[in-house]
Protein backbone atom coordinates (compact mmCIF):
# COMPACT_ATOMS: atom_id res chain seq x y z
CA UNK A 1 0.00 0.00 0.00
CA UNK A 2 1.22 3.18 -1.09
CA UNK A 3 2.37 5.47 2.21
CA UNK A 4 0.81 9.04 2.29
CA UNK A 5 1.13 11.09 4.89
CA UNK A 6 -1.33 13.85 6.61
CA UNK A 7 0.27 16.62 8.75
CA UNK A 8 -1.79 19.00 11.13
CA UNK A 9 -0.16 22.56 11.99
CA UNK A 10 -2.43 25.05 14.76
CA UNK A 11 -2.39 28.38 16.06
CA UNK A 12 1.07 28.63 17.04
CA UNK A 13 2.90 27.96 14.01
CA UNK A 14 0.02 30.14 11.62
CA UNK A 15 0.18 32.95 13.65
CA UNK A 16 3.86 33.66 13.29
CA UNK A 17 4.88 34.70 9.62
CA UNK A 18 8.86 33.60 10.16
CA UNK A 19 8.19 30.33 11.26
CA UNK A 20 5.36 29.42 9.43
CA UNK A 21 8.25 30.32 6.51
CA UNK A 22 10.07 27.94 8.01
CA UNK A 23 7.61 25.24 8.46
CA UNK A 24 6.62 25.64 4.64
CA UNK A 25 10.39 24.72 3.74
CA UNK A 26 10.37 21.82 5.95
CA UNK A 27 6.97 20.82 4.66
CA UNK A 28 8.23 20.97 0.80
CA UNK A 29 11.17 18.28 1.82
CA UNK A 30 8.72 15.54 3.63
CA UNK A 31 8.53 12.95 0.35
CA UNK A 32 6.18 11.23 -1.05
CA UNK A 33 2.50 12.08 -1.50
CA UNK A 34 0.86 14.48 1.41
CA UNK A 35 -1.99 16.26 2.95
CA UNK A 36 -1.38 19.57 4.71
CA UNK A 37 -4.55 20.42 6.87
CA UNK A 38 -4.37 23.87 8.89
CA UNK A 39 -6.46 25.70 11.92
CA UNK A 40 -7.00 29.08 12.43
CA UNK A 41 -4.77 31.17 14.29
CA UNK A 42 -4.86 34.66 16.91
CA UNK A 43 -5.63 36.39 13.67
CA UNK A 44 -9.63 35.66 13.33
CA UNK A 45 -10.31 36.67 16.48
CA UNK A 46 -7.90 39.84 16.44
CA UNK A 47 -10.24 40.68 13.02
CA UNK A 48 -13.73 39.50 14.93
CA UNK A 49 -12.21 42.27 17.60
CA UNK A 50 -11.69 44.39 15.25
CA UNK A 51 -15.12 44.59 13.48
CA UNK A 52 -16.70 44.99 16.89
CA UNK A 53 -17.92 41.09 16.97
CA UNK A 54 -16.54 40.58 20.42
CA UNK A 55 -15.79 36.33 20.32
CA UNK A 56 -19.29 34.30 22.16
CA UNK A 57 -18.27 31.76 24.68
CA UNK A 58 -20.61 29.15 26.53
CA UNK A 59 -19.00 26.80 28.95
CA UNK A 60 -15.47 27.73 27.35
CA UNK A 61 -16.57 27.25 23.81
CA UNK A 62 -16.74 29.20 20.98
CA UNK A 63 -20.62 29.77 19.00
CA UNK A 64 -20.09 30.60 15.65
CA UNK A 65 -22.53 33.18 14.87
CA UNK A 66 -23.24 34.03 11.46
CA UNK A 67 -20.96 37.36 11.45
CA UNK A 68 -18.29 35.00 13.41
CA UNK A 69 -18.64 32.55 10.34
CA UNK A 70 -18.48 35.20 7.82
CA UNK A 71 -15.31 36.16 9.41
CA UNK A 72 -13.01 32.96 10.22
CA UNK A 73 -14.33 31.79 6.31
CA UNK A 74 -12.79 35.11 4.93
CA UNK A 75 -9.65 34.00 7.54
CA UNK A 76 -9.04 30.17 7.68
CA UNK A 77 -10.26 29.61 3.44
CA UNK A 78 -8.98 33.53 2.49
CA UNK A 79 -5.89 34.61 4.01
CA UNK A 80 -4.55 31.43 6.06
CA UNK A 81 -5.28 29.10 3.26
CA UNK A 82 -3.65 31.49 0.42
CA UNK A 83 -0.88 32.26 2.40
CA UNK A 84 0.56 28.54 2.90
CA UNK A 85 -0.43 28.02 -0.74
CA UNK A 86 1.27 30.59 -2.22
CA UNK A 87 4.29 29.63 0.16
CA UNK A 88 4.41 25.96 -0.97
CA UNK A 89 4.45 26.84 -4.35
CA UNK A 90 7.28 29.54 -3.48
CA UNK A 91 8.97 26.27 -2.57
CA UNK A 92 8.44 24.00 -5.39
CA UNK A 93 5.26 22.62 -4.18
CA UNK A 94 2.03 22.40 -6.27
CA UNK A 95 -0.41 23.18 -3.26
CA UNK A 96 -4.13 23.30 -3.77
CA UNK A 97 -6.49 25.01 -1.44
CA UNK A 98 -9.67 23.57 -0.04
CA UNK A 99 -12.16 24.35 2.28
CA UNK A 100 -14.66 21.09 2.23
CA UNK A 101 -17.19 22.93 -0.26
CA UNK A 102 -14.54 22.51 -3.03
CA UNK A 103 -15.04 19.32 -4.51
CA UNK A 104 -17.05 18.41 -1.77
CA UNK A 105 -14.14 17.53 -0.23
CA UNK A 106 -15.93 17.24 3.33
CA UNK A 107 -19.33 16.77 3.90
CA UNK A 108 -20.16 17.82 7.56
CA UNK A 109 -23.47 17.77 9.40
CA UNK A 110 -24.00 21.07 11.62
CA UNK A 111 -24.36 20.04 15.19
CA UNK A 112 -27.35 19.26 16.86
CA UNK A 113 -28.69 21.94 19.32
CA UNK A 114 -28.65 20.24 22.64
CA UNK A 115 -27.51 22.09 25.90
CA UNK A 116 -25.76 24.58 23.95
CA UNK A 117 -26.30 25.63 20.24
CA UNK A 118 -22.80 25.67 18.79
CA UNK A 119 -24.16 28.09 15.47
CA UNK A 120 -22.71 27.26 12.27
CA UNK A 121 -20.10 24.01 13.54
CA UNK A 122 -19.91 21.03 11.69
CA UNK A 123 -19.52 17.71 12.63
CA UNK A 124 -17.71 15.15 10.43
CA UNK A 125 -17.44 10.97 9.20
CA UNK A 126 -15.32 9.93 7.57
CA UNK A 127 -17.74 8.60 5.21
CA UNK A 128 -18.02 12.74 4.33
CA UNK A 129 -15.21 12.77 3.12
CA UNK A 130 -14.55 12.59 -1.05
CA UNK A 131 -11.19 10.13 -0.76
CA UNK A 132 -11.80 9.50 -4.27
CA UNK A 133 -11.15 13.03 -5.46
CA UNK A 134 -8.64 13.70 -2.63
CA UNK A 135 -6.91 10.44 -4.00
CA UNK A 136 -6.99 11.78 -8.00
CA UNK A 137 -5.74 15.16 -6.82
CA UNK A 138 -2.76 13.53 -5.08
CA UNK A 139 -2.02 11.48 -7.98
CA UNK A 140 -2.12 14.72 -10.74
CA UNK A 141 1.16 15.64 -8.23
CA UNK A 142 -1.21 18.05 -6.04
CA UNK A 143 -1.00 18.89 -2.50
CA UNK A 144 -4.30 18.99 -0.80
CA UNK A 145 -3.96 22.60 1.86
CA UNK A 146 -7.39 21.74 3.14
CA UNK A 147 -8.45 24.55 6.21
CA UNK A 148 -11.30 23.68 8.53
CA UNK A 149 -13.89 25.03 6.64
CA UNK A 150 -16.96 22.38 5.55
CA UNK A 151 -20.09 22.64 4.36
CA UNK A 152 -23.83 20.58 4.30
CA UNK A 153 -24.26 20.15 0.93
CA UNK A 154 -27.42 22.51 1.39
CA UNK A 155 -25.22 25.69 0.71
CA UNK A 156 -24.41 26.40 4.07
CA UNK A 157 -20.61 26.70 5.35
CA UNK A 158 -19.66 25.56 9.09
CA UNK A 159 -16.90 26.02 11.10
CA UNK A 160 -15.11 22.66 12.47
CA UNK A 161 -12.51 21.65 14.38
CA UNK A 162 -9.21 21.08 13.08
CA UNK A 163 -7.71 18.18 14.71
CA UNK A 164 -10.92 16.30 14.05
CA UNK A 165 -10.36 17.10 10.11
CA UNK A 166 -7.49 15.94 9.96
CA UNK A 167 -8.22 12.96 12.12
CA UNK A 168 -11.33 12.22 9.55
CA UNK A 169 -9.40 12.71 6.43
CA UNK A 170 -6.66 10.21 7.83
CA UNK A 171 -9.43 7.89 8.08
CA UNK A 172 -11.25 8.26 4.78
CA UNK A 173 -7.95 7.52 2.99
CA UNK A 174 -6.49 4.94 4.68
CA UNK A 175 -8.74 2.67 2.47
CA UNK A 176 -6.39 3.14 -0.27
CA UNK A 177 -2.88 4.70 1.69
CA UNK A 178 -1.49 3.78 4.95
CA UNK A 179 -1.96 7.20 6.32
CA UNK A 180 0.59 8.75 8.89
CA UNK A 181 -0.86 11.77 10.77
CA UNK A 182 0.84 14.36 12.09
CA UNK A 183 0.03 16.62 14.56
CA UNK A 184 2.55 19.44 15.41
CA UNK A 185 2.62 21.40 17.89
CA UNK A 186 4.94 23.40 19.58
CA UNK A 187 6.38 20.59 21.62
CA UNK A 188 8.76 17.91 21.05
CA UNK A 189 6.00 14.90 21.58
CA UNK A 190 4.77 13.34 24.56
CA UNK A 191 6.46 14.25 27.70
CA UNK A 192 7.07 12.35 30.14
CA UNK A 193 8.18 15.82 32.24
CA UNK A 194 5.85 18.27 30.82
CA UNK A 195 8.78 21.03 32.49
CA UNK A 196 11.45 18.69 30.29
CA UNK A 197 11.43 18.73 26.55
CA UNK A 198 13.77 16.59 26.14
CA UNK A 199 11.98 13.63 27.57
CA UNK A 200 9.86 12.54 24.85
CA UNK A 201 8.56 9.25 24.75
CA UNK A 202 9.37 7.54 22.21
CA UNK A 203 6.43 5.00 21.52
CA UNK A 204 3.06 4.69 22.67
CA UNK A 205 0.66 1.93 21.97
CA UNK A 206 -2.78 1.27 23.35
CA UNK A 207 -1.15 -0.71 26.71
CA UNK A 208 1.59 1.24 27.55
CA UNK A 209 -1.10 4.69 27.18
CA UNK A 210 -3.24 3.13 29.58
CA UNK A 211 -0.37 2.61 32.38
CA UNK A 212 0.54 6.54 31.40
CA UNK A 213 -2.70 7.28 32.14
CA UNK A 214 -2.98 5.46 35.21
CA UNK A 215 0.37 7.16 36.71
CA UNK A 216 -0.83 10.66 36.14
CA UNK A 217 2.05 11.33 33.50
CA UNK A 218 -0.90 11.89 30.58
CA UNK A 219 -3.04 14.32 31.48
CA UNK A 220 -5.22 17.41 31.25
CA UNK A 221 -5.38 18.79 27.64
CA UNK A 222 -3.16 15.80 25.87
CA UNK A 223 -5.90 13.03 26.78
CA UNK A 224 -8.23 14.46 24.74
CA UNK A 225 -5.55 14.57 21.95
CA UNK A 226 -4.39 10.80 22.45
CA UNK A 227 -8.17 9.84 22.82
CA UNK A 228 -8.84 10.94 19.12
CA UNK A 229 -5.36 9.56 18.21
CA UNK A 230 -6.14 6.21 18.97
CA UNK A 231 -9.45 6.36 17.84
CA UNK A 232 -8.02 7.12 14.72
CA UNK A 233 -5.98 3.95 14.84
CA UNK A 234 -8.34 1.70 15.87
CA UNK A 235 -9.84 3.25 12.53
CA UNK A 236 -7.36 1.77 10.40
CA UNK A 237 -4.79 4.91 10.52
CA UNK A 238 -1.27 3.05 10.17
CA UNK A 239 0.83 5.28 12.34
CA UNK A 240 0.54 9.18 14.65
CA UNK A 241 2.67 10.86 14.98
CA UNK A 242 3.14 14.05 17.72
CA UNK A 243 5.87 16.40 17.45
CA UNK A 244 7.18 19.65 16.70
CA UNK A 245 5.82 21.57 13.78
CA UNK A 246 9.65 22.71 13.52
CA UNK A 247 11.34 19.36 13.60
CA UNK A 248 8.69 17.33 11.22
CA UNK A 249 11.56 15.68 9.41
CA UNK A 250 13.87 15.00 12.95
CA UNK A 251 13.88 11.32 14.36
CA UNK A 252 12.55 13.04 17.96
CA UNK A 253 8.81 12.65 18.08
CA UNK A 254 6.39 10.88 19.52
CA UNK A 255 4.92 7.49 17.38
CA UNK A 256 1.31 6.00 18.32
CA UNK A 257 0.61 2.77 17.16
CA UNK A 258 -1.78 0.29 18.48
CA UNK A 259 0.43 -2.47 19.34
CA UNK B 1 -12.95 20.00 -30.30
CA UNK B 2 -14.89 19.90 -27.33
CA UNK B 3 -16.75 23.28 -26.20
CA UNK B 4 -15.40 24.76 -22.90
CA UNK B 5 -18.01 27.49 -21.38
CA UNK B 6 -15.88 30.37 -19.57
CA UNK B 7 -18.26 32.57 -17.72
CA UNK B 8 -17.69 36.04 -15.91
CA UNK B 9 -19.38 37.62 -13.09
CA UNK B 10 -18.94 40.82 -11.88
CA UNK B 11 -19.83 42.84 -8.58
CA UNK B 12 -23.60 43.47 -9.53
CA UNK B 13 -24.63 39.87 -9.10
CA UNK B 14 -22.01 39.12 -6.46
CA UNK B 15 -23.23 41.74 -3.95
CA UNK B 16 -26.81 40.74 -4.06
CA UNK B 17 -27.51 36.72 -2.13
CA UNK B 18 -30.62 36.79 -3.85
CA UNK B 19 -29.81 37.54 -7.36
CA UNK B 20 -26.39 35.50 -6.60
CA UNK B 21 -28.85 31.87 -5.57
CA UNK B 22 -30.94 32.68 -8.78
CA UNK B 23 -27.61 33.03 -10.66
CA UNK B 24 -26.13 30.07 -9.48
CA UNK B 25 -29.61 27.82 -9.90
CA UNK B 26 -29.18 29.31 -13.81
CA UNK B 27 -25.77 28.29 -14.38
CA UNK B 28 -26.14 24.55 -13.16
CA UNK B 29 -28.05 24.65 -16.17
CA UNK B 30 -25.40 25.39 -18.31
CA UNK B 31 -24.31 22.23 -20.19
CA UNK B 32 -21.00 20.87 -20.94
CA UNK B 33 -17.39 21.57 -19.28
CA UNK B 34 -17.17 25.34 -17.95
CA UNK B 35 -15.48 27.42 -15.64
CA UNK B 36 -16.73 30.18 -13.37
CA UNK B 37 -14.43 32.91 -12.89
CA UNK B 38 -15.75 36.11 -10.81
CA UNK B 39 -14.76 39.46 -9.42
CA UNK B 40 -15.08 41.23 -5.91
CA UNK B 41 -17.66 43.42 -4.65
CA UNK B 42 -18.44 46.02 -2.49
CA UNK B 43 -18.64 44.14 0.16
CA UNK B 44 -14.62 44.02 0.28
CA UNK B 45 -15.04 47.98 -0.18
CA UNK B 46 -16.99 47.73 2.80
CA UNK B 47 -14.68 45.71 5.05
CA UNK B 48 -11.60 48.19 4.46
CA UNK B 49 -14.20 51.34 5.40
CA UNK B 50 -14.85 49.03 8.62
CA UNK B 51 -11.16 48.63 9.73
CA UNK B 52 -10.48 52.12 9.14
CA UNK B 53 -8.48 51.27 5.85
CA UNK B 54 -9.32 54.00 3.42
CA UNK B 55 -9.53 52.51 -0.45
CA UNK B 56 -6.58 54.07 -2.26
CA UNK B 57 -6.95 55.83 -5.87
CA UNK B 58 -4.67 57.58 -7.94
CA UNK B 59 -6.39 58.68 -10.85
CA UNK B 60 -9.14 57.20 -10.18
CA UNK B 61 -7.77 53.23 -9.75
CA UNK B 62 -7.28 51.47 -6.69
CA UNK B 63 -3.97 50.86 -5.15
CA UNK B 64 -3.14 47.44 -3.57
CA UNK B 65 -1.10 48.26 -0.52
CA UNK B 66 -0.57 45.52 1.90
CA UNK B 67 -3.20 45.62 3.76
CA UNK B 68 -5.85 46.09 1.47
CA UNK B 69 -3.76 42.93 -0.41
CA UNK B 70 -4.50 40.93 2.81
CA UNK B 71 -8.48 42.28 3.03
CA UNK B 72 -9.49 41.45 -0.59
CA UNK B 73 -7.80 38.13 -0.78
CA UNK B 74 -9.86 37.22 2.45
CA UNK B 75 -12.82 38.55 0.65
CA UNK B 76 -12.42 37.03 -2.96
CA UNK B 77 -10.64 34.29 -2.23
CA UNK B 78 -12.67 33.55 1.40
CA UNK B 79 -15.80 34.96 1.44
CA UNK B 80 -17.23 35.46 -2.20
CA UNK B 81 -15.42 31.90 -3.48
CA UNK B 82 -16.37 30.00 -0.98
CA UNK B 83 -20.29 31.33 -0.69
CA UNK B 84 -20.48 30.42 -4.81
CA UNK B 85 -18.28 27.19 -4.31
CA UNK B 86 -20.90 26.08 -1.51
CA UNK B 87 -24.40 27.80 -3.37
CA UNK B 88 -23.12 25.42 -6.33
CA UNK B 89 -22.83 22.10 -4.40
CA UNK B 90 -26.26 23.14 -3.50
CA UNK B 91 -27.22 22.88 -7.27
CA UNK B 92 -25.08 19.45 -7.60
CA UNK B 93 -22.34 21.43 -9.18
CA UNK B 94 -19.06 19.79 -8.35
CA UNK B 95 -17.35 23.50 -7.67
CA UNK B 96 -13.89 23.87 -6.90
CA UNK B 97 -12.66 27.33 -5.69
CA UNK B 98 -8.95 28.48 -7.10
CA UNK B 99 -7.18 31.51 -6.39
CA UNK B 100 -4.21 31.70 -9.22
CA UNK B 101 -1.91 30.01 -6.16
CA UNK B 102 -3.74 27.06 -5.94
CA UNK B 103 -2.17 24.56 -8.43
CA UNK B 104 -0.36 27.18 -9.56
CA UNK B 105 -3.07 28.02 -11.99
CA UNK B 106 -2.17 31.44 -12.56
CA UNK B 107 0.74 32.70 -12.55
CA UNK B 108 0.95 36.54 -13.04
CA UNK B 109 3.80 39.70 -12.96
CA UNK B 110 3.62 42.20 -10.44
CA UNK B 111 2.96 45.23 -12.13
CA UNK B 112 5.91 47.55 -12.69
CA UNK B 113 6.08 51.26 -11.35
CA UNK B 114 5.96 53.31 -14.10
CA UNK B 115 3.90 57.08 -13.34
CA UNK B 116 1.84 54.71 -10.77
CA UNK B 117 2.53 52.35 -8.17
CA UNK B 118 -0.27 50.29 -8.37
CA UNK B 119 1.05 48.40 -5.44
CA UNK B 120 0.22 44.48 -5.28
CA UNK B 121 -1.51 44.34 -8.27
CA UNK B 122 -0.57 41.43 -11.17
CA UNK B 123 -0.53 41.21 -14.82
CA UNK B 124 -1.10 38.12 -16.30
CA UNK B 125 -0.69 36.71 -19.69
CA UNK B 126 -1.34 33.53 -21.41
CA UNK B 127 1.36 31.36 -20.90
CA UNK B 128 1.30 32.04 -16.81
CA UNK B 129 -2.21 29.65 -17.07
CA UNK B 130 -1.71 26.45 -16.38
CA UNK B 131 -4.32 24.80 -18.57
CA UNK B 132 -3.46 21.25 -18.77
CA UNK B 133 -4.06 21.08 -14.87
CA UNK B 134 -7.55 23.21 -16.01
CA UNK B 135 -8.24 20.52 -17.80
CA UNK B 136 -7.25 17.94 -15.92
CA UNK B 137 -9.63 19.34 -13.10
CA UNK B 138 -12.55 19.41 -15.60
CA UNK B 139 -11.89 15.61 -16.85
CA UNK B 140 -12.47 14.98 -13.35
CA UNK B 141 -15.42 16.50 -13.60
CA UNK B 142 -15.12 19.63 -11.46
CA UNK B 143 -16.14 22.72 -11.98
CA UNK B 144 -13.74 25.21 -11.82
CA UNK B 145 -14.79 28.75 -10.14
CA UNK B 146 -11.76 30.88 -10.02
CA UNK B 147 -11.44 34.55 -8.02
CA UNK B 148 -9.38 37.41 -9.40
CA UNK B 149 -6.21 37.06 -6.93
CA UNK B 150 -3.17 35.88 -8.31
CA UNK B 151 0.42 35.07 -7.33
CA UNK B 152 4.13 35.18 -8.28
CA UNK B 153 5.24 31.85 -7.83
CA UNK B 154 7.87 33.92 -5.25
CA UNK B 155 4.90 33.70 -2.34
CA UNK B 156 3.50 36.93 -3.25
CA UNK B 157 -0.38 36.73 -3.98
CA UNK B 158 -1.36 39.62 -6.42
CA UNK B 159 -5.01 41.51 -6.80
CA UNK B 160 -5.75 41.44 -10.66
CA UNK B 161 -8.69 42.59 -12.73
CA UNK B 162 -11.48 39.66 -13.01
CA UNK B 163 -12.37 40.68 -17.11
CA UNK B 164 -8.55 40.36 -17.68
CA UNK B 165 -8.18 37.04 -15.72
CA UNK B 166 -11.21 35.54 -17.82
CA UNK B 167 -9.83 36.53 -21.19
CA UNK B 168 -6.81 35.05 -20.55
CA UNK B 169 -7.94 31.90 -19.19
CA UNK B 170 -9.98 31.75 -22.27
CA UNK B 171 -6.96 32.14 -24.58
CA UNK B 172 -5.17 29.59 -22.95
CA UNK B 173 -7.88 27.07 -22.76
CA UNK B 174 -8.25 27.70 -26.58
CA UNK B 175 -5.36 24.83 -27.54
CA UNK B 176 -7.71 22.18 -26.08
CA UNK B 177 -11.28 23.35 -26.28
CA UNK B 178 -13.24 25.25 -28.56
CA UNK B 179 -13.60 28.39 -26.05
CA UNK B 180 -17.40 30.65 -25.34
CA UNK B 181 -16.07 33.25 -23.11
CA UNK B 182 -19.10 35.05 -21.47
CA UNK B 183 -19.35 38.60 -19.93
CA UNK B 184 -22.41 38.55 -17.75
CA UNK B 185 -23.65 41.85 -16.61
CA UNK B 186 -26.59 43.53 -15.59
CA UNK B 187 -27.66 44.76 -18.89
CA UNK B 188 -29.21 42.24 -22.21
CA UNK B 189 -25.94 42.95 -24.10
CA UNK B 190 -24.83 45.80 -26.07
CA UNK B 191 -27.21 48.23 -26.76
CA UNK B 192 -28.06 49.96 -30.11
CA UNK B 193 -29.49 52.77 -27.64
CA UNK B 194 -28.04 52.48 -24.04
CA UNK B 195 -31.73 53.89 -22.73
CA UNK B 196 -33.51 50.95 -24.45
CA UNK B 197 -32.94 47.40 -22.55
CA UNK B 198 -34.14 45.30 -26.17
CA UNK B 199 -32.04 47.03 -28.38
CA UNK B 200 -29.34 44.50 -28.01
CA UNK B 201 -27.29 43.55 -31.29
CA UNK B 202 -27.21 39.84 -32.16
CA UNK B 203 -24.19 39.84 -33.95
CA UNK B 204 -20.68 42.06 -33.84
CA UNK B 205 -17.77 41.14 -35.55
CA UNK B 206 -15.01 43.22 -36.07
CA UNK B 207 -16.19 45.30 -39.51
CA UNK B 208 -19.26 46.18 -37.90
CA UNK B 209 -17.51 47.13 -34.34
CA UNK B 210 -14.95 49.34 -36.37
CA UNK B 211 -18.55 50.93 -37.82
CA UNK B 212 -20.35 50.95 -34.37
CA UNK B 213 -17.55 52.89 -33.10
CA UNK B 214 -17.49 55.18 -35.49
CA UNK B 215 -21.33 56.20 -35.48
CA UNK B 216 -20.66 56.78 -31.85
CA UNK B 217 -22.75 54.15 -31.07
CA UNK B 218 -20.40 51.82 -29.18
CA UNK B 219 -18.60 54.26 -26.55
CA UNK B 220 -17.06 54.92 -23.44
CA UNK B 221 -16.63 52.06 -20.77
CA UNK B 222 -17.62 49.70 -23.39
CA UNK B 223 -14.73 50.15 -26.03
CA UNK B 224 -12.09 48.59 -23.32
CA UNK B 225 -14.35 45.34 -22.61
CA UNK B 226 -15.16 44.61 -26.42
CA UNK B 227 -11.49 45.34 -27.71
CA UNK B 228 -10.50 43.29 -25.03
CA UNK B 229 -12.83 40.86 -26.61
CA UNK B 230 -11.86 40.98 -29.99
CA UNK B 231 -8.19 40.90 -28.56
CA UNK B 232 -9.31 37.50 -27.21
CA UNK B 233 -11.12 36.35 -30.23
CA UNK B 234 -7.98 37.00 -32.39
CA UNK B 235 -6.02 34.80 -29.82
CA UNK B 236 -8.47 31.83 -30.43
CA UNK B 237 -11.24 32.31 -28.29
CA UNK B 238 -14.38 30.87 -30.64
CA UNK B 239 -16.97 33.31 -29.62
CA UNK B 240 -17.04 36.15 -27.27
CA UNK B 241 -21.15 36.20 -25.70
CA UNK B 242 -22.12 39.62 -23.88
CA UNK B 243 -25.34 39.30 -22.21
CA UNK B 244 -26.98 39.33 -18.73
CA UNK B 245 -26.19 37.35 -15.54
CA UNK B 246 -29.55 36.03 -15.23
CA UNK B 247 -30.58 35.17 -18.50
CA UNK B 248 -27.48 32.98 -19.23
CA UNK B 249 -29.39 30.34 -21.11
CA UNK B 250 -31.57 32.76 -23.16
CA UNK B 251 -30.86 33.49 -26.85
CA UNK B 252 -31.14 37.67 -25.85
CA UNK B 253 -27.21 37.91 -26.39
CA UNK B 254 -24.50 40.17 -27.92
CA UNK B 255 -22.64 37.32 -30.23
CA UNK B 256 -19.13 38.59 -30.49
CA UNK B 257 -16.96 36.97 -33.89
CA UNK B 258 -13.69 37.84 -35.91
CA UNK B 259 -16.17 37.62 -39.17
Amino acid sequence: MKQLKIIKIGGGIIDDAVSLAHFLQLFARVEGPRILVHGGGKGASEMLRALGLAPKLVNGRRITDAPTLDVVTMFYAGKTNKAIVAGLQQNHVNALGLSGADGNVIRAVKRPVREIDYGFVGDVKPAGVNAKLLGALLELGLTPVICAITHDGQGQLLNTNADTVAATVAVAMSQQFAVELHYCFEKNGVLLDVNDDNSVIDNINLASYAELKEAGIIADGMIPKLDNSFDALGQGVHKVIIGHALKINDSLKTVLCLN
